[in-house]
């Protein structure tokens, strides 16, 4: 038998899958502080919109950059949310985020390009930046800089090859947010430098007072390098429509289109109307799902304050906890293997998101308080017994 | 600026885009004969079990190789049809067919191995191929021999580099399928010389009696070296609801996994759901759209016969005609243009299927019988005009 493609052996997390598939994650009296989706039902309004677009027969092809109401809803949200103007020519519609990132990186890093991006980060970039045929570079993140990229690390890692730097903010699994005066040093770097910046800002609707999301796309400069992914998903609790979004300049749209149109063709069509729908909802919806993520971050962030032997970054935005458990004396995996079998609490380690990660686990506080607060007990209780005090 | 991946140069499809996006295109006189997806609305069963899927807020993250429902009942079908026993872990539900071969390229070839690909062929393969850094490699399909693979042009073309043979039957744009014969012939050749074989059988529905659907799946030995691509586009009037699936051994099962869940993740929730039910149709379903569509071949069959300045293959599966226009001493691209322009009549140019089907056109018959008896006469008119008498 051939071999297969030589990419597919860049990463392995056949031992995080094999945690994944086990008997003891099935048990129903575990509390998951491991999901990354909230718990919500989509909002009934975008549910009935989709309900309406298949009773008015609108289940053939879309156009392939996306329908022309969704990226018109998206041009004017995205405007007003960025202080910029964009136009419907400037998104190009996506079966969900993470197939954003996937088609930016391939269009633009197809050729060995370096990528640079963020370790611990989200599990996707490095499959990726593989699979696309570019050359995956991590730079570091670090407890002691908050988790915030050092812009001195980014520049040290550039080479002629490098292509794009990929950011994440609000993060996943920090879950804390990049200050505005760094992205201010990053973006100078890109423009230095010539690369290019995917800005992943999957969780933008979810940053918490006195916080405020702020992106590299608005300062000078960078609207024409900056490459913005999204997704409906965390927005509007809508992950299993498989609905994202890319904004970037109208220059990059025959390449998107090229690599769209050959490995998808197009979205979803009465899901795309329903999302328009979504979008229409504007600033009030995010209000009130922000006031109940904020009750659930208070009540976890409080929580975990009273746990003395672990530490964690101020949560900002998202819906994570990246949790210092480097007084057990344990790999991430394995107390996140304890956690599961001997106290029924669902956690992802760190060493998911990349060997920085090593030294922490994922919590993440998208469920309901009644169940953040048993998960709680059950951290505070396995941390007695695992830490020596 | 930086360059974009070099691979996007590998294919210029922008002569062809220019024909789509001109303004006699959006003509509302226009009939057309271009269309790849059917006129029928989505059946009312399968859009109620997605309205009921998202009344039951089945809404959420689905697993990454698809919903078990759906799995299984692919699983059974896939049994019924092809003679042999699938478990639902031979089954990946991708979006889309497109997307399917996507997968399986990127999965085996993308070391740059070489992928035989048929030509004139589905426009996806020779970008499918370049994006997974693949080698393309085109073998030809001549009216000479029906259209239908010679199994010396694919030996001949065959190195120690070569990982995929591509097979598409019923064929687009042909409308023809490959004999049994032929593909016993190619069988043998892809056990001798240790190559894969993607079977896309998107169109496998839709083939008119007397003749029957076969796949190269069902042969001895092939199984295990056979990915078929497929898709509920064609089969259940389902193009816009973006699901296909990959019928392949399971030990590709984590290869698989591996690019799915970090370029795509999972496909939509309650669509999956509404899937499964169109599979439940079962084979009555079929053979009341080929009733259809048998009236509509019939009908094109016997218009285009009376043109005697053209020919064609014998329309033997999917919705299309592959039609000689060499009479015109025109190309293709200029054939459709007067048709579109002095005539109103939307037909695809033979070179968007590869430089080899330069001198044909293209022709779908997916359309209701007084539009196919309009365009017909509309195709009399002009080729009276375009060919010398």
């Amino acid at each position: 038998m051939k071999a297969l493609n030589p990419q597919l052996n860049t990463w392995d997390d056949s031992a995080l899958l094999q945690f994944f598939m086990s008997e003891n994650m099935r048990r129903p009296e575990n509390i998951n502080f491991g999901i990354g989706e909230m718990d919500f039902p989509t909002p009934q309004i975008i549910v009935d919109a989709c309900k309406g677009a298949l009773d008015s027969g609108i289940t053939f092809y879309m156009p392939t950059a996306g329908a022309p109401e969704l990226r018109l809803a998206l041009a004017e949200a995205c405007s007003r949310e960025y202080g910029l103007e964009f136009t419907e020519n400037e998104i190009f519609v996506t079966p969900g985020g993470t197939n954003a990132l996937f088609v930016v990186i391939l269009a633009l890093a197809g050729d060995g390009g370096e990528v640079l991006y963020p370790n611990p980060g989200f599990p996707a970039y490095l499959p990726q930046i593989a699979l696309g045929n570019g050359t995956p570079v991590d730079y570091p993140l670090s407890e002691e800089n908050g988790f915030i990229p050092e812009p001195d690390d980014i520049r040290n890692r550039i080479t002629n090859r490098t292509k794009l730097l990929i950011l994440n903010s609000p993060s996943n699994p920090i879950g804390n947010i990049i200050p505005s005066e760094t992205l201010e040093d990053l973006a100078a770097i890109a423009i230095d430098n010539d690369i290019w910046v995917i800005s992943d800002e999957a969780y933008r609707h979810l940053v918490y007072a006195p916080d405020r999301h702020s992106s590299i796309i608005s300062l000078p400069g960078m609207r024409e390098r900056t490459f913005l992914t999204c997704s409906f998903s965390k927005s509007y609790s809508m992950t299993g429509w498989r609905i994202g979004y890319i904004v970037a300049p109208s220059t990059f749209n025959e390449a998107f289109f090229k690599i769209f149109q050959y490995t998808v063709t197009c979205v979803s069509s009465f899901s795309q109307i329903a999302a328009a729908k979504a979008v229409q909802l504007g600033d009030s919806y995010y209000r009130e799902t922000l006031l109940q993520m904020t009750s659930r971050k208070e009540l976890i962030e409080r929580g975990l304050s009273e746990i003395t032997t672990v530490s964690f970054p101020k949560p900002q935005g998202a819906f994570y906890v990246f949790l210092n458990i480097q007084r057990t004396g344990l790999s991430s995996a394995e107390v996140s293997k304890k956690l599961l079998d001997d106290y029924s609490l669902v956690t992802i380690p760190g060493s998911a998101f990349g060997d920085l990660g090593e030294g922490y686990l994922r919590l993440s506080y998208a469920s309901d308080l009644d169940k953040i607060e048993e998960g709680l007990e059950r951290l505070k209780d396995a941390m007695q017994h695992l830490i020596p005090q």
